[in-house]
């Protein structure tokens, strides 16, 4: 089956989805973060993990969306946090409005996410919420690691890779999860799913970082090298900060955390230090040891190979993406 | 029975509570906030609810305290977006640590009382959802719109007892409504004690702007007058304004949104207004309607007179209060 059948579904379910009326600057926000586009990956994933187990997805769809809506509650609020003046090409929400506005705005995203699922059966409803309310603290423990990093001298590759594991690839986990629960899959086989989405998620976010250094100014979104300018710690800085000899070190300590007089030169410099360590090799094999582990946890749910293909297909483009 | 009976009951659950570890720059403000005191009105209110049908309470102060940390994530958030130094004469949270923290720990509290709400049985839990989403919603509405009030130049009176309604009225009608649900009440007699609750907070906030003004400076805990000096539109002032003479507009507007070189003065003038055209009066009568209102729903719950005492005596103790 085709991607766009799923697609067209969710499509469809969010252009029925009401947030409220009054005061208009509480939820005209709302209307028009999550007008702003995107590629709606996580209610998919749940369509998708649902489609393994079944073919009536007509009730799982607003619970899919649950996702969607929890997510751009997330980035309206980081987005505040982060200071950042743009989302997708558009003014942000504090930008456009205000800071007030942008809090209390997402704060009613977040009740609404919640409101989504509350259809689902009721033997199910409790393990659902349960599981949905730990992975939305673990999203926030995630967003707080990577403010806290910004400031911290000592982040180890671990600690980052923890960071984005909370920050990113839960969420994807939980999708999946999500969608195998309501599709009717057994316990195990939903743990599966979710091994399976942390791991896209985790291999998802690593070639994030990739592309900023490596990716074709062309294709790719934003600047080439921005995470090198904002003195970011991602994988790749912290690997090559771990493996640097004396020359490397000093190369790198004369550009990070210092003002940008040149950011092209700064940019060079640093990647040709990433170049010599091979951090490119390095963060494609990690990225595929991700990709593997997770493909074996697809692997390992009970359900025909056939309906495998959409997700096997969805995880490639993730990973393939040029932007 | 005994007030502190319950109160104890509340003590030991809120002491049992856990949030979470680490960051511990996420977790610590929660704690801290839930650690600066206050009533516990309305988790107190969901026993005394249960109590009326019920005697069995153990399972009912878990759920009970998700409206207290409701509500102290409401606080979180305001106080962030009223910028706010203090709250129970201690700082705040964004003032203790930073704003970003302020949001991602008032967003994980929001999270965890939907959290102490999922051990409520099967057959109750999504009604219950459905009721205390749709009060936190309306809570982040009236929010908005006392944010709005500020600025606007025309306020009605109705639109303000709305805004009370929703900004502090309806989470304590909430309260008293999940206590009697989970204590085994009908549909009826819950929404009976909703509209108990949702006059009592209604003639509470009104007491409220009434203190600002008349209250004694000795037991009232916040300075006496500030209401006027902040030229915030309360009740007493909305009237006022909609009953003044000529003359009476005239030293109004001459005080009223102007800068303030002497507080003393422009309390003292504005106040002279409100005894002219007997505010005080006029706002206790509406205060004793919603009493009388909200006691009328109290009778007409199917419960033992004897259970209800206890709800009356809060009650009172609400609206006699002096700070």
């Amino acid at each position: 089956m085709d991607l766009s059948y799923f697609t067209n579904k969710l499509s469809a379910g969010l252009a029925e989805l009401r947030y409220g009326d009054q005061p208009i600057s509480l939820y005209e926000p709302i209307r028009y973060i999550m007008g702003l586009g995107g590629k709606r990956i996580r209610p998919l994933l749940t369509l998708l993990g649902a489609h393994l187990f079944t073919d009536d997805l007509d009730a799982i769809v607003k619970p899919a969306l649950a996702t969607e809506v929890f997510h751009n509650f997330t980035l309206l609020h980081d987005d505040l946090m982060d200071q950042a003046p743009l989302r997708r090409g558009q003014a942000t929400v504090h930008e456009k409005w205000n800071p007030n506005v942008a809090i209390l705005s997402g704060d009613v995203m977040l009740v609404r996410a919640y409101e989504l699922l509350f259809d689902i059966r009721p033997e199910l409803l409790a393990h659902v919420l349960r599981r949905f309310s730990q992975t939305a603290a673990e999203v926030c423990e995630g967003q707080q690691w990577d403010m806290n990093f910004e400031t911290e001298t000592e982040v180890s590759i671990a600690q980052y890779l923890d960071m984005i594991r909370l920050k990113t690839a839960v969420l994807l986990g939980f999708a999946l999860e999500l969608g195998a629960l309501l599709g009717g899959a057994s316990r195990e086989d939903a743990d599966h799913l979710r091994q399976f989405g942390v791991g896209i998620g985790l291999a998802f976010q690593l070639r994030d970082d990739l592309l900023d250094v490596y990716g074709d100014a062309a294709t790719f979104g934003k600047r080439v090298g921005g995470d090198i300018v904002s003195d970011k710690k991602t994988y790749l800085l912290l690997t090559a900060q771990a493996q640097a000899n004396a020359a490397q070190r000093a190369v790198l300590a004369q550009h990070i955390g210092q003002p940008v007089p040149d950011a092209e030169a700064k940019v060079q410099a640093v990647r040709a230090v990433y170049d010599e360590l091979e951090i490119r090799p390095q963060t494609e094999q990690l990225i595929n040891k991700y990709f593997l582990d997770a493909l074996q946890h697809l692997e390992r749910v009970v359900a025909p190979e056939t309906r495998k293909k959409p997700l096997h297909q969805l995880a490639l483009q993730l990973l393939e993406r040029e932007s």
